[in-house]
């Protein structure tokens, strides 16, 4: 297997595949993936959480449809500007020749506001914050990886908000924030929250938000992002409302997304050399049970462990006892591993005698346990594994942000495979000048949430906002 | 609203629309549907029925891509013969011709097949049981009907099974039948299951059973199929495992769908002239409490409607307390029922003052209960709507099948808006004689379950077989 350091995607394509979680290469369609069932269950997991914090505030799912003529995509003018080159159309159902060419979603900020005008017509039905996940369509000419940049986007989470006022939509970003920071907290990915320039919006968005996270090879991923879209789809699609004063006006639309890249990130920040790493609170199966054989106790050790495989999974964790008889138990620790379980137990004639058990977390660390501490140990490998991984993760994309004052130093830093940081003034201008100058790179936009008096690295003029430039995926 | 009785297709239409369970005609393409927030959560709770029911089962959940090239779909001839004139193509990615039209998958075969020859090397890797709910599309010339004639299926249940045997594959044949019959059984859905003549068979299959409902206007709809695949697909994919013996075989495929068809058909066959009739193990909203308001006593009617609201909450029913001041009681009686809500409790000045409810049950049953009863007699309530549900739509249904010994009288059964059950033998001539009398109608093929001693209605030869002839969706 190439290493993680060697080739960042060529490993990630690997560790995929000897998890068997996503299938990629073997479909004759460039850019689409294949969920098999351990990822599904993975996937399962990750959207579940999604779902719950969508629909803990207020969020309704919904399912709307997959085609979108090219009329509706056409009513925005920047929306369809930002999009033509890269929509799939529809134009044949079965011999016929289709009157009109439809697209395969590449978004569906269009369809929302066809469907949902029809439901708010007075200020009672407002605000409505409704989701989908569904999968959208992006004819990609550029190199693909798997779940980073595809074609068919499987796994979508698109949300939608419609409000009565600016400030109401505004807030709602803020709500938005707040769900995908939680998100992204509870995987354990880290991330920097910036404002993208108005040159980087997402097309008919006034603001743009991204949750960027910086893998290991130094080039910035979006995992996340949320647009405040103004009125400018509900005057193309007129979607009006009533005040309580009997007048009429346009609500304002906010959206906002994750997509598997959130799968991708965790598995690419928590992997290692072996293959995959799970953590505990992700994990599809969180434990399994190695019997180390040794004849004269054999008849021991199996009953013993089908009794501790019991009692774990009595008390609710996704455990599995490996007693195959024709794999060894170095083949299936190898094996385990790759597919990124988080914890082993092993049991041999020592654990027997010492009414012990042998923990072998995924994440390097080993140690015999007392027998009558099962529950509380579980519970502490599992802390100490999320722990690990969130806290390597995490300081391994911050170390590679690397604070400048100059711009010639930035060429250097993304030589290097770092990031660079620097104060930044909000003039369009001085944004420009250095997102110019990059080759294979790009200016991310203003920090979100960080402020911090300096002086732009471009005009020298007093700034406390920060920017970024990286490579990007 | 058009009553159910003269027009079943307009009233259905009425009823989504009134309880903004599925928007269908404000979308710009045709037959293509939105599930609202309300239906969603419907279809959420059916579609976890049936997740289940695969899951205990050992099916595996998994998502493949939705684009399918021409040379997949081309690899079977029957298959595409069978879906050509339905397939929409994708031809354009922006402005740019592509090299290969995609189809948008009318069905997954193709697909399933592509993918699990990777992981199905050997006799250790089968069976396999594995499925998927996706959107699925059919270019439909015919009139399009909200949910059950659509041109985007986007709640499309499909598992594939592969098998090292025949006869192994034709047990799964069973067990999905099994699931299948528990499935429509829980959703109280009354159903015949048939075995298609050969000349109506899944496109590719060598043995297709279908589960159809008929529907109060007597027209039959097919609400789910399982299909035995044989080795078409493996042969064509080259689709090989390797015996324990060493040599090699094409493995054997099943394919069995369930679709918002199942949805449509409980809507159809529960709801009134008043609106839709959401059985309470299915209402996202079970139970809706009206404090019928008498200003003298307002504060206390709606401290204790507050009181049972909590404590009906706290017990895990899905309940909402309607103390709106803008609407009268019956403007709010009319407005659940229109949604579906099985259970009403009002609660006025007598109600307080003999510490009573009174149960308005959505299936027509009033009654008052004792306050220290409620559970129980929420209890029974639900009950009894379930089994009032479920056995008016099974007798209205079975009492459409009228058994039939002259052809002749074919004709009008049929004009009376009923079904025609007969005996008839296995010889293929005979299926296809009456297939060819009728116009508008079809035969569905042979009773998969019942047998019965007679005689075929065309050759009077002896058979134990029965068939059926109805108008279809």
């Amino acid at each position: 297997m190439v290493s993680k350091e060697k080739d960042l995607m060529e490993w990630f394509s690997e560790i995929l595949k000897n998890a068997e979680l996503y299938d990629y290469g073997n479909y004759p369609i460039k850019g689409c993936g294949s969920w098999l069932p351990n990822g599904f269950l993975l996937r399962d997991k990750v959207t579940s959480i999604l779902r719950e914090l969508l629909n803990e505030t207020g969020h309704k799912e919904v399912l709307l449809p997959l085609l979108i003529t090219r009329e509706m995509l056409e009513k925005e003018a920047k929306h369809i500007a930002g999009f033509l080159g890269q929509v799939y159309w529809v134009t044949k159902g079965g011999e016929d020749k289709l009157e009109m060419e439809l697209a395969l979603r590449p978004t569906s900020e269009t369809a929302m506001a066809v469907i949902f005008k029809n439901f708010l017509l007075s200020y009672r039905d407002l605000p409505l914050k409704v989701y989908q996940i569904v999968s959208i369509f992006r004819y990609e000419t550029k190199t693909t990886h798997p779940m980073i940049r595809v074609r068919e986007v499987n796994t979508f989470k698109e949300a939608f908000t419609f409000s009565a006022t600016k400030e109401e939509s505004l807030e709602m970003v803020k709500e938005a924030y707040d769900i995908y920071c939680r998100f992204f907290d509870k995987l354990g990915i880290p991330y920097i929250t910036v404002e993208r320039p108005s040159w980087d919006r997402f097309p008919g968005a006034e603001i743009s938000i991204a949750f960027d996270t910086i893998l290991p090879d130094g080039k910035s991923l979006q995992i996340g992002s949320i647009h405040y879209l103004a009125q400018n789809f509900s005057k193309v699609f007129d979607g009006k409302f009533m005040r309580r004063d009997g007048s009429y006006d346009y609500y304002h639309m906010n959206s906002y997304g994750i997509s598997e890249r959130s799968i991708a990130a965790l598995l690419i920040h928590f992997g290692d050399d072996i293959g995959a790493i799970i953590p505990p609170n992700l994990a599809p199966l969180q434990i399994v049970i190695v019997p180390i054989i040794y004849e004269s106790l054999k008849n021991e050790i199996l009953d013993y462990s089908k009794k501790v495989h019991e009692i774990i999974q009595l008390a609710g964790y996704k455990a599995i006892l490996d007693d195959r008889e024709d794999k060894t138990p170095g083949e299936k620790f190898y094996e385990w591993e790759r597919l990124g379980v988080p914890l082993r137990i092993e049991i041999g004639p020592r654990e027997i005698k010492e009414q012990k058990l042998f923990f072998a977390e995924r994440t390097g660390n080993k140690k015999h346990i007392p027998l009558n501490e099962l529950f509380k140990q579980i519970k502490i490998s599992f802390s100490n594994i999320e722990i690990q991984l969130k806290n390597k993760a995490r300081n391994d994309m911050f170390n590679k942000i690397i604070s400048v004052d100059k711009l010639a130093s930035i060429d250097e830093i993304l030589r290097n495979k770092k990031v660079a940081k620097f104060g930044i003034c909000e003039k369009e201008e001085c944004g420009k000048t250095i997102d110019k100058m990059l080759t294979g790179a790009s200016f991310l936009g203003y920090d979100f949430m960080l402020k911090s008096i300096g002086n732009c690295i471009v005009c020298n003029s007093k700034t406390e906002r920060i920017g970024y430039v990286a490579k990007t995926y």
